[in-house]
């Protein structure tokens, strides 16, 4: 289960550092949208990005969530992504993504496909 | 040599995400002041800190700086700590970020030594 406090902070209108890692093992790190259900933090990204590859690779990845009002208080999670979600499921959860942080639908173009993160925490904390 | 924009955010009053890497590769990610010089990023931390001791065992790390006016604009450096600076510097530079976050001198207790790890860029780019 996440920390009540790592999902208020994944739930609300913050920004996330997501860290995967490289071929090479040298971490790759994004300000990406967020969210969250019970078990974990989601991330929504595109199946062509390095992020995807990286952790199709090695699904060790990082999040840590910034509060927009305070960067004094951030959480960060260490785990795994456990689970890939793709199709509609996804190219929906872009949208309600995009309704939190612009209020609007998703408007910018698909490159390739929507892809949710599923990011199962084994270490989760926050300051 | 840093990218023109890269410094500047670093210069800026604006907070890192810093990534480095556990003894078993999983990334460790903390939000940090952040500093430059010509050729590096610099974070100020203390010795006993787990980040310092994942530089000293794996220098890679990764400092994503995230300008505070607008989370769309940021810079990730990919790079590799160089150099490490203890010591009268590593105190005095702590003072001079928080004169930069704060606009006071450092206040809070230093539980073992400050650091300044200086960060070359391997690669760097910005969104």
């Amino acid at each position: 289960m996440l920390d009540d406090t790592v999902k208020a902070l994944a739930k609300g209108k913050n920004f996330a550092a997501l860290t995967t890692l490289l071929p090479d093992g040298q971490p790759q790190t994004q300000i990406m949208w967020v969210d969250a259900d019970e078990e974990h933090v989601l991330i929504n990204t595109e199946v062509h990005r390095q992020k995807f590859k990286n952790v199709t690779r090695d699904p060790r990845a990082t999040v840590t969530i910034i509060d927009s009002g305070n960067p004094y208080h951030y959480a960060e999670v260490r785990g795994r992504v456990v689970e890939t979600v793709r199709g509609e499921q996804a190219r929906a959860h872009i949208d309600d993504l995009s309704q939190k942080y612009n209020g609007t639908p998703y408007q910018n173009p698909i490159t390739s496909e929507r892809v949710i993160l599923k990011i199962a925490p084994a270490r989760q904390h926050s300051h």
